[in-house]
């Protein structure tokens, strides 16, 4: 573990979400059709869905990735003091997922299930137009539960940032709540992603509970942020969503972003990327630049112009973590 | 499997090789030299080196490789038609593999090991100058054997193609040889890899035994003939080479290639490549492109040119399989 700081923490951010490895193909769109795929979600599937659909896929391959895991990964390249929680099983994909974060230098010491399901994949099928489709079996990430969450690690972090996806596993849920309730009694700050549109639906009035009395920094895309106050347009949820948390990180995709906390308000260009490959990961990303910034004392544009580069980064080759140091490529900005 | 063809063959081309799982990360010549690494060679290292050695890698992302396994998928992504012998054990790598290489229509049906050693990992190193060195736990690869040669599917194929890394794991060869019997006795072509300089310098006897009684078409680079024969130009190991094998395709990387059969001599252009981000797998797309030029009735000098193309892909890009279609890349060609 880091050297505690003046403040009592020892990490900037500790991440808790579900540890899983990606395999990933090419797809052509009439393929995803007529796997009857809802394109650009992600969906959860069982371990014989996983199985039918892995024989129906192409040559892919395999990378550590995770919502939250993919954050943490980013702030670790960013030369940010994390730790992360998260299931795996003690299997080969386990090892692979527990190496490439370790590698990073994240802290991470979650024990590994030693019996039950194998460590969660996500098979994620990329379209020629760089759109990514996600259909995720949890597997061992199903087993995360309250007994893994270290509140001295919670304590010890400036910022603990969970994943919408937590709340479909049915244990993760307390894990999470749990984790809240320490950081704040630790007068740390909460942050929370809001992870994707289709589980808004699934948690909506659970997540709205969740984001008013809970969540210090919301991260959200305009379809996430739309699904949670059931409105129409981008604007009307910027409505919506102002008061009801700290700060607020609203991505858009190539119109870029728009931050905002109490009345200050800011919209941060996208930044250009020559070629998009694929989309996984750029939300991560985006909150990984955001999150080391605000820790490491930026003002809040700063920090969207940290994620802003943190996302073209991971959409400029497949795979949803960065694939060059990006304490390097940012280096300009800090 | 395939239709059977009026020359009684259903498949163009048989490999017979290690079935690896690649594991593959970025790394610094500060970082090769503290690890020990002799950049640019493939070194054989045990269960307990490939452990602590994957401690020291940086992240890293997971696709199947092994040398004569890419030339196969590389020929079925050209839309040839291929099959695989190699040994995996029935664990998650080795699902990785079986799936990546099923998954581009490849016949592949070697029982896989279900006890002993895990699936065979190549720790590849890509340095900044995208080169690579790789670390290879040949695993459950040392178990394939005489047994796993079917005589008939070797019989029904135009050429079998064995990888020189075979030499190593002891009980490969004999399968080695059995294949070529049974090629030879059905009239058909032997082709060979010799993979890389050191694995000729641990088995040169061998292999120009072999070279000159057992193999009609030969792929070498540079540095591997001139280990073969001993010699320290390129000009005298092309002058070695002539007439102990029917064709000889020589790789020089960006010099190209050189084409012998008998007193026929082709040079053949590198195919320019705008950013070189990893070398892995370029000798074994050269081959793929070759031999299905090679079965589908092309000229040698055609051949050359499907095999430089086919190359060109692969260095583009981190892996050691095409990422795109190549038979949609090489249709100009075709």
């Amino acid at each position: 573990m880091a050297e505690a700081r003046s403040d009592g923490t020892r990490f900037d951010v500790v991440g808790i979400g579900n540890a899983i490895v990606d395999v990933l193909a090419h797809a052509e769109e009439a393929a995803l059709a007529a796997l009857g795929l809802a394109k650009g979600a992600m969906t959860l599937i069982d371990a014989r869905e996983a199985e039918t659909l892995y024989a129906r896929m192409g040559p892919a391959i395999e990378c550590s990735g995770g919502s939250a895991a993919n954050t943490i990964a980013g702030i670790a390249s960013l030369g940010g003091s994390t730790a992360f929680i998260g299931k795996v099983r003690d299997d080969q994909l386990g090892r692979v997922f527990r190496h490439d974060i370790r590698a990073l230098g994240v802290h991470f010491e979650t024990p590994a299930a030693t019996s039950g399901p194998a460590t969660a994949r996500c098979l994620v099928f990329i379209t020629p137009d760089a759109q990514r489709t996600l259909e995720t079996y949890l597997g061992a990430a199903v087993e995360l539960g309250r007994e893994d969450v270290d509140p001295a690690l919670i304590g010890a972090a400036k910022v603990t940032y969970l994943e919408g996806y937590l709340w479909d596993p049915p244990r993760a849920k307390e894990a999470f709540l749990a984790a809240c309730e320490v950081a704040h009694g630790e007068g740390r700050k909460v942050a929370l992603s809001l992870s994707d549109p289709f589980c808004v639906d699934r948690h909506r009035a659970e997540f709205r509970e969740l984001v008013a009395g809970h969540v210090d920094i919301l991260f959200a895309n305009e379809q996430e942020i739309m699904a949670l106050y059931e409105v129409a347009s981008f604007d009307a949820a910027l409505q919506a969503v102002r008061g009801k948390v700290e700060i607020a990180a609203l991505t858009r995709s190539a119109k870029g972003s728009v931050l905002l906390r109490d009345n200050e308000v800011h919209v941060i260009d996208a930044t250009p990327v020559a070629r998009v490959v694929d989309t996984t990961g750029a939300g991560d990303l985006y909150a990984a630049g955001f999150l080391y910034g605000l820790t490491h004392g930026r003002n809040l544009a700063a920090c969207g112009r940290l994620g802003s580069l943190c996302a073209a980064e991971v959409i400029g080759h497949l795979g949803a973590r960065p694939e060059r140091p990006l304490a390097e490529l940012c280096a300009p900005l800090l």
